[in-house]
């Protein structure tokens, strides 16, 4: 008896944790049962789905690859999408958020498929819920986990397999907000993508220039979309998925 | 012949590069032909290999598995290994690098048998040369690599293929050296560790007693050791693989 109230308390007072999957090559390390996963893919597919559901499209579905996003164009979706960062040909919209900056989406359904992001979430499928972050509703999505109380792992969408800096970033400041709300931290990746964040947030430009994802970026002349995808909580919106598509939560 | 004569200029001028990879489980995405790999399992397998070649030993033979290892008490090697950082039973040496700073190792054969490092060092057999990095050789290994104009993949041991802190941090470090001899950086995950290592190299310690491992280890009562292995050139030799065995190759 006097064990078993041990166990209760001990239950009772444990925090939710936060883990960092750095790419989607290692997901098979982690335990998704019980846990939300926050898929994550900040240049651009995560910011552009963000900004989409902001921008009042009723919601987003994700597909990893083109056929299947196609077809839904007969059930009156918007198709979406891109690949190497490049829209698709005979698709009607790519991945920069500001194309999705507009009336014209209000109210319609999305169906959107990209390079990373989308297999990051299929990836995801064990965990109790999935939620789709970004910089851009950072504080909405933090505040929405702590209700939760469970723990939480992020998936780094990454560039085909690889570490991508800006997502390791992402899951650094998701750290910061849950660790002030009572959150703990277990686990090196987190730590690193932490201390990443807490030595570069000031300055997050000086930092990305020299990434690998920035380079690419720059070739296709997106800097105002890498510039918005790196801004903080300018919307407050939760991004999650019900039945295998991207909705507003709160 | 204009054409050819500005390939023939640009390969010239092309500066090695430095990649890091950040666990063993993504060595796939690499491709290891015409490179060198730098494995690394700071706490303790490659700190412990490069303490002992220090200390005299002639040669290091690594295994993945216990039983392999075993046998090569036969052929008069001292049989060294740890699994979860605790000593296999019946084995003469684990994987603490005070118990190899003795008279009794130098001019000895060791095959030694560890949880991640040795691993690693069998997913790196495709390319061109294999080193065994450490901090405490540090400044040594980035000379010689150096003098070998290869690009060069770090591997990480990690933990169980997960991230770890101090590997990483290792591989900040070499950035930092290797920028200064003439490579390049263009790979996020090397950028991250350098990032990394520059902001935590003047107290090492107050971010390493927050990593996984250090708890681990704290849990063994080893501090000493992580003291040791987190120290920067200490020894001044370059561990390197020949004939599948490790020895000091200058």
């Amino acid at each position: 008896m006097i064990f078993s109230l041990i166990i209760a308390k001990d239950d009772m007072t444990k925090k939710p944790s936060l883990f960092t999957c750095l790419t989607p090559e290692i997901v098979h390390l982690y335990d998704f049962s019980s846990k939300i996963s926050v898929v994550t893919d900040i240049l651009r597919a995560s910011s552009t789905i963000v900004t989409a559901l902001a921008y009042g499209a009723s919601e987003i579905m994700p597909f990893a690859n083109e056929s299947d996003c196609k077809i839904k164009r007969n059930e009156n979706f918007i198709i979406a999408g891109e690949r190497n960062g490049v829209t698709i040909p005979e698709f009607e919209m790519g991945n920069s958020p500001f194309e999705y900056m507009s009336d014209k989406i209000t109210g319609k359904k999305i169906a959107l498929t990209t390079t990373n992001g989308t297999q990051a979430i299929e990836k995801s499928k064990g965990a109790d819920e999935i939620l789709i972050g970004a910089l851009l509703n950072l504080k909405s999505t933090a505040q929405y986990l702590v209700t939760q109380n469970k723990d939480v792992i992020v998936v780094c969408a990454g560039w085909k397999g690889h570490f991508c800096l800006e997502d390791t970033l992402f899951a650094g400041a998701l750290a910061e907000e849950l660790i002030h709300l009572g959150f703990d931290i277990d686990e090196d990746s987190t730590l690193a993508a932490l201390e990443l964040w807490k030595n570069s947030k000031e300055n997050l430009n000086k930092l990305m220039e020299k990434s690998s994802h920035f380079k690419r970026l720059n070739k296709l002349n997106i800097h105002e979309d890498a510039k918005h995808c790196l801004t903080k909580d300018l919307y407050k919106i939760v991004a999650g998925i019900r039945k295998n598509t991207i909705i507003v939560l709160n």
